[in-house]
């Protein structure tokens, strides 16, 4: 696959791509920021940069990283009072979306998986190594991985009707609000309350 | 706009290129369906496919129809035991999600809606009409209008993370197990337990 370009297979190439990605993106903007405009600012073939990441979004999920620290925010929710998890959880996860910054890097990532088959691929890679299993692995709950993925439904879901369908009244109540209106489910899931889901027995779907 | 098509205008064009739409999506899914296909099926020009509905992702919103009657399935989850409401819309919601049919209707309708600005207007009229408004016009909630935004929360998540992230355990589970997990929530979030949250004081953020 090497062509005219003017980068062309060094190991520079690939982060070269993702250097003009992460400064493109964060820019213009997911919809302004081009695989052209990208190729052009990392001087690299077009065609390369499709060779190497395939589209767009799974360009924007290699480029993105996520704007917080998992293992001080799973420790900063998880320490405390274990009555107030769900309410520490929800008011990490309203800041982190309302934050203009934050919020563009976490709603972007949903709406790449959302798009795209491998930028889903990607985005499951990225939260479950980052996230998902790290808080898994402490959770109080029963059977914790059942829980931190119907934790990830809850905040999916936030993201979709909050930000991305603009859901009313959702869409314009203020963080406090919300935070509140989620913590319980948090709280109940994240504790633990879920036992009826008899998770061993019941494999059957394939995804 | 009108421009050399065979059709350009008169009123059947745009119902013509909703039909053609309708076929190509639901036999050769959304991907290898293209806004020309349609365009040629439709016997209209590819140009004004694009002025009448923007992207192939609103087309796809256009072009799809519920699968299912929202009056009736309102009616299903609110007869019946009050406790067990959550149970009823769980099963309904995992019964949909599941079948071949209804499922890539549904699921496309939220893929959509994340890639594309327009698409996700075109969902929130639709879910907002069909289903969210006489839901809230329904449920026991004190604020059943936050209630069933919360409940959308629970759906929309539930597509991402089991459909389209493939987060797992979810997305392996089998159906009984995810609709018995997800029941206590949507119970909780129906009959109305969310006061907390003081809607009216608090509208602040705009969408």
């Amino acid at each position: 696959v090497r062509r005219g370009g003017r980068r062309s297979g060094h190991s520079g190439t690939r982060e070269a791509v993702l250097t003009a990605a992460q400064r493109q993106f964060s820019e213009l903007g997911f919809d302004r920021a081009t695989m052209r405009s990208i190729a052009v600012e990392a001087r690299v073939d077009q065609k390369l940069v499709a060779y190497f990441f395939g589209s767009k979004q799974a360009l924007f999920v290699a480029a993105t990283e996520l704007p917080f620290d998992p293992a001080e925010a799973i420790h900063s929710v998880l320490s405390g009072d274990p009555a107030r998890i769900g309410e520490r959880l929800a008011h990490l996860i309203l800041g982190m979306l309302d934050n203009p910054a934050a919020g563009v890097r976490l709603i972007g990532l949903v709406r790449a998986a959302a798009a795209e088959p491998e930028a889903a691929r990607m985005v499951r890679d990225l939260f479950t190594r980052e996230i998902w299993a790290p808080a898994a692995a402490q959770v109080p709950a029963r059977q914790p991985e059942l829980a931190v993925s119907l934790v990830a439904t809850q905040v999916l879901g936030l993201v979709m009707a909050r930000y991305v369908i603009c859901t009313e009244p959702l869409a314009s109540l203020d963080s406090e609000t919300v935070a509140a209106a989620i913590a319980p489910t948090l709280q109940r899931l994240v504790t633990g309350v879920e036992t009826e889901a008899e998770t061993a027995a019941s494999r059957r779907r394939s995804c």
